[in-house]
């Protein structure tokens, strides 16, 4: 069995943000050279998401308002974890966007269907923050 | 280690439905031959998911309202996704329910509670659909 | 290839409840002496989560009125699952915040970001439920 380990570092220019970050995934799994097995990609903060969707921006427009929806950024003070901080929304918003994605390797590529994407979401943003890629298979 | 791949395809009768997949997913770990590891099964799709819960139709009637009202389906124009595309809601109740689950295999067997059972949720159905069963393990 | 296997059991005092289980997963991993691998922990139960996030009390009241808003308890007769059972809102709730994490283990720890804990999220309890904890690796 072989194993496979990366950090990808990203800081968004704004609080809330959708990255594509597929090729960069892809690129690790090329590294790693492994053909089949599992790949875990998963925020390593708790204020930020890994999922997998479509790359069309309306989409991205359409999830912001939804997350909104759900858990508003404001008012602050309608949440009990800010006070110190303000980011309670963005520990909800990346509950509903998910923590971490596994994807299924097949003979060294990705085993997507035709429109799967890989995103980085970004909840509280404008710091350095980052995402762990774990490969395992051989 | 051993590796194991399947796609299953599914076409609903209907825009949204719930179908139970674990005896389909059962026959493919007995195919795999794989004793211990994990399992991946994932909509390859980004308008369905695969879920764990309850079989229980009363249950399912409560998940489409819970869905409906977190993410209506109508008005089609409050999205910004749909236009040449009308299936911006099943894109956000999949990301609710979710892309994948990710089960143990225990002695040649789904390591599951007493209730637990894998679903495929179609959200923007009525057309051949994929979802993608991944085995790892020995 | 190795794999462990471990359930853990919890009886919480009240219906719902987040409990930290990162020590315990942690003694599971230490027991496995798997270095390099994937875990899963899973609610074996339809109406509990595992999920990762902040132990912060504040947060976790926040996650509380979060869920109700979402799916609520009551009135119970509201959904079509309950009548001899009462705990459809738990289905609602663990879907929101997930059946499962997957972790990478990376020289036999935790590969964890500064403040990723895991829990335990109870939504129907008072009686006595199970997690699982599957570890690969070698």
């Amino acid at each position: 069995m072989k194993s496979y380990r990366k950090e990808l570092w990203f800081t968004t220019k704004t609080r809330r943000a959708f990255l594509n970050i597929t090729p960069t995934i892809e690129e690790c799994l090329k590294e790693s050279a492994i053909q089949e097995g599992l790949l875990l990609c998963n925020a390593m903060h708790i204020t930020s998401s890994v999922f997998i969707n479509d790359d069309e921006a309306g989409l991205h427009r359409d999830f912001e308002r939804f997350l909104e929806k759900l858990a508003p950024e404001k008012p602050y003070d309608q949440y009990d974890h800010n006070g110190y901080e303000d980011n309670a929304d963005a520990h909800l918003k990346r509950t509903i966007m998910g923590r971490e994605v596994v994807v299924a390797v097949t003979e060294g590529k990705l085993d997507f269907g035709p429109w799967e994407q890989i995103f980085y979401g970004e909840f509280d943003g404008m710091r350095s923050k980052r995402v762990l890629v774990k490969i395992v298979g051989e």
